[in-house]
């Protein structure tokens, strides 16, 4: 089968598309025939080399990269009982994390990382690994979720989101995005920042309540309280970026989350201080990505309440090289995706 | 002034608008020009004296009744930080029950049984227990929240709802309506349960998503595995009435809660079989109103929704006596309130 | 290799040694040769037939037997991370509960059960359903910790006990000692219950604060109010008895928690009336053993605190079925080992 | 009646002993007769000007200084059901946060802050604004828990403490040897840091089981690994100090726990790089003294495991102003106290 393989490591990176064995498919294990990929920033870093490694986390070359794809069930080892042939399925990011608190030892089983990606036309994984997409939902669209939505449900569901709480979404990018569609299923009223004003229409039809161009004003977080009455927000989807930490901390209320992302955006080079951490009795939680529980929740919801993920721009399989490029220009709202 | 004292406690029930003197303010009271009030069955048990009552609960003649009721601040004491003249405020059904747990003491402030109630003209309060209507709300609207809108938020926050989640109202009673009403704010889908069409039909105004008949359907449990593709509910809304525990075990989900509530009505008179509460490892989570926080939480997402209270029926202030023998009827849809 | 196998299921059940082919295993599996079993009384139920069945739960003969065994890592597949040959291990009672809250899917994975058990020379079972022992405990030890230890730590861990709590231990069975333990090495007050001088003095030796005999003090709730200063107790592990239950509620404190449990003792047959739950705001709690994440957080307690299973009477492999007729003489203190 | 008032301030601090007027008492408020203080550093911040200043907390002169203190109830108002006369109490150091969330309404009611403080021969407080110190403490000992021993406790209890946890204590002040306290009454494994061999053999004496000396192990972080078998902590108590924070994010364990606190110490300027909070899924949790509900029930547990706070050194009432000097030095172990 065909797989791209990550060949040269650096911001000149390149992935070459190979012929590779078939994946060996173990008694339970489903064996996945890819239908469709989406892109996230740390699928970017893991091609410049530039992303976080350690013991548990090996990303040298050849990796399959990426985390996030959907496809056909084709074929079930004799002791699987998850699955069965013909079923729309995803592989989840971490594929030991089934439910309750993070470990060490499941931060060696992520996707496209630590393991092979599934940016190939065959994938094999543990029956466990495994969640099954929405049912309205296309392969492309089912493609975005592993990564940037399951994000954005942790981040919203560690103390959950309910009708009455404000949150703030930095940005637009994935995750953002997925946050605003979320926040506002479960009741939330939302306020989103962006430089773009065109970026900021399009977050008005999703429904966001409250818009701030960050470049018209550079003391956003003093436009947040204002539209809080100065009491902060409940949760900030705080992405990362220059500089903004300090503003999130301030845009937050007495007692609130503060739900820090940023790594996927690959800018995480702030510091915030915790003097008002302390003082307003914030929790400043990591959010990295999240478990198979968490996966399933979010499923219910986004069938439940018609949730479409937003594409921004599809490539074809052969050009996924393309497609890293362009998330480079940063110019896109909604995911990429290859089909 | 004037306020209604319990005379005679029995099921010929008798209470007297007596002339009383005004209450005294302290330096941390508030004093409320009362305007609307309403009803709850826990107010009829307390004129019937078929209330719980312990050390700590003391329900006797002559009580001023009710726990319900709104009003707008005409003095404060001069310690008071909380509230100013012409703030609209409701009492908290238990004083001193702030955040946190209700503990033992706690239950020794609810009004309208322990203390005094809130059925006369004035009524001073320690600021502590008073909070803000929602702006969005009449006197008459807000005057149903303290017990049966908290009752239904407690419900529904102590494991928050959320999108993708199933709650299944028993009846169309106070707390199922605004139980109802809180959990379409929050996204999750919502079935209810009634022997009349014509109040399943007003639920469905309301938003409910499904209704069944429990006269037509005398094995409505079967109904709701069948709506929740045999999973169950996550959430019961159990107000009681004979027989229903069982079926309401039956209609949850493995690791769901059922949130027992049914003192209100006045018909807990049902044993459940702890066998599949615990091979379903359910919760069975009994519900006694709620706090303060509680309260501010909900009254937030009151005003930010545009939530409307449902008012079935409204008497004058002289007619009181008359709201208690037409809810005795049970023929209401939506909260009875003394104007 | 030799394993048994439940032949006749009724209350002169009958279970055979049978030689039956060694298991597969698959590359994700790891082959453990058995060391030693303890038993509990839902595996007695399996014998007799009594056990719950449904469309997940299927127990018929021809059905190894048992939940709870400890051996030594012989083999393991060749995708296996978790293990090596040569670790110690025991494999949980829901093979497919990691963490998180339990699903109706993962209740169709319990060993002894759902699937075959380990009463067996060898057991192959995936990596993902054996935990490491406690390095401080023997195989026999270790082969107590599956069911009965695991309930008694997610009885206590749901809501943390904590110092200050006082926990109220019904009997002294299995769930009911470890629960003293781990109640004791939290920090808790502890009060224990029985018909024998005998046991309670036992369980003095293991630490409890205070004992109650049922048969000398039947009206023992009062005497557990007496203990707590009229305030009553913060969680009951409740694992059945005719007539405890409404019992239990009257020594539980308001918002405390009541852990029902009792299936695994055979005798749930007993119906708690739903006012008391309420108007004290109790949590009725089911509890079904417990998560991985759960098994092996009580595996670093056991470890650091150096704590120790009782065990009762150990019998050999070929004397098994003693073990079980010797369960049914309830007469033990502690757990009941094969080795 | 006397009661000390600050007059100057700045690092030159002055404060009076003055003559002022009985407090007067409400109906709802107690009288106490103040008999014992104790200092923490937030009051010697106070006394410099350099506490944190907004809208709701005012610290400007004249001021009486000092959150806690302990005291006989020598009346009470003719609405106090809480107390009666001769209770020994402390008041609460928020006097509005009862249970639940801190919310900006409450942070404006601290004692010694936002409000004059207890440093007075006579205090009246609001009876909610009160808690009875446990039986087996002196008026001393008592007056040591407002501040730093609840600090402790909330940090331990957000995410309630277990045995098998690992809790690293940065220093030897006030709340880190409550922490130490209240984690070894919980069954966790503790490791303490000081920079002295002393301050380190007396947190021996209260029984913790890793000690480590910053000055002679600079890389402390590595010893907190090595010391937990490189997995890192439960939770951090990190109290401030310049550098501390990047080694305790390095110290804590995935989806672990850091409680910053530092603010208390007057330390707080170091600034947290986010990276690592996100890739371990570590919670940062701002910790603020805490509720009421968190004084009483951390008063169980000092009365119930017989806890007895450090006290350092004490000095007379009339020698005051050199206690907070002797503050300044910073070589005192336990608390600070007068009587």
């Amino acid at each position: 089968m065909k797989a791209y393989q990550i060949a040269k490591q650096d911001d000149l990176y390149k992935m070459n598309l190979n012929d590779i064995p078939d994946p060996v498919v173990g008694p339970s294990d489903v064996l996945v025939e890819m239908k469709a990929w989406s892109l996230n920033y740390r699928d970017l870093s893991m091609l410049r080399g530039g992303y976080y490694k350690n013991d548990k986390v090996k990303t040298d070359p050849p990796l399959i990269p990426l985390s996030d794809g959907a496809g056909e069930v084709v074929a079930v080892g004799n002791a699987v009982t998850r699955f069965k042939k013909g079923d729309r399925v995803a592989g989840i990011f971490f594929q030991t994390w089934i439910g309750g608190d993070l470990t060490n030892e499941q931060i060696g089983s992520a996707l496209g990382g630590a393991l092979d990606g599934v940016l190939a036309e065959k994938v094999a994984l543990n029956e466990n690994g495994l969640v099954k997409i929405p049912d309205n939902l296309s392969y492309e669209e089912g493609a975005t979720l592993p990564c940037a939505a399951v994000t954005a449900w942790q981040a919203l569901s560690l103390k959950p989101v309910k009708p009455g709480d404000v949150v703030l979404m930095l940005g637009t990018g994935g995750v953002s995005i997925f946050a605003l569609q979320f926040a506002k299923a479960a009741g939330a009223e939302t306020i989103i920042t962006s430089s773009s004003d065109e970026k900021l229409e399009k977050a008005k039809e999703l429904g966001v309540d409250h818009t701030i161009n960050y470049k018209d004003t550079p003391d956003w977080e003093k436009e947040v309280l204002k539209i809080t009455g100065g009491e902060g927000v409940d949760n900030v989807i705080e992405v990362g970026g220059p500089g903004t930490l300090e503003k999130s901390i301030t845009s937050t209320k007495v007692s609130g989350r503060i739900s820090l992302i940023g790594v996927l955006s690959g800018q995480p080079e702030q510091n915030p201080s915790p003097v008002m951490i302390m003082l307003k009795r914030l929790t400043l939680q990591g959010i990295y990505v999240g478990s198979r529980d968490m996966f399933e929740d979010m499923n219910k919801t986004i069938q439940e309440k018609g949730i479409k993920p937003v594409i921004g721009k599809t490539f074809d399989f052969k050009d996924a090289a393309d497609a890293f490029d362009y998330m480079k220009s940063g110019s896109h709202f909604g995911k990429i995706v290859i089909s």
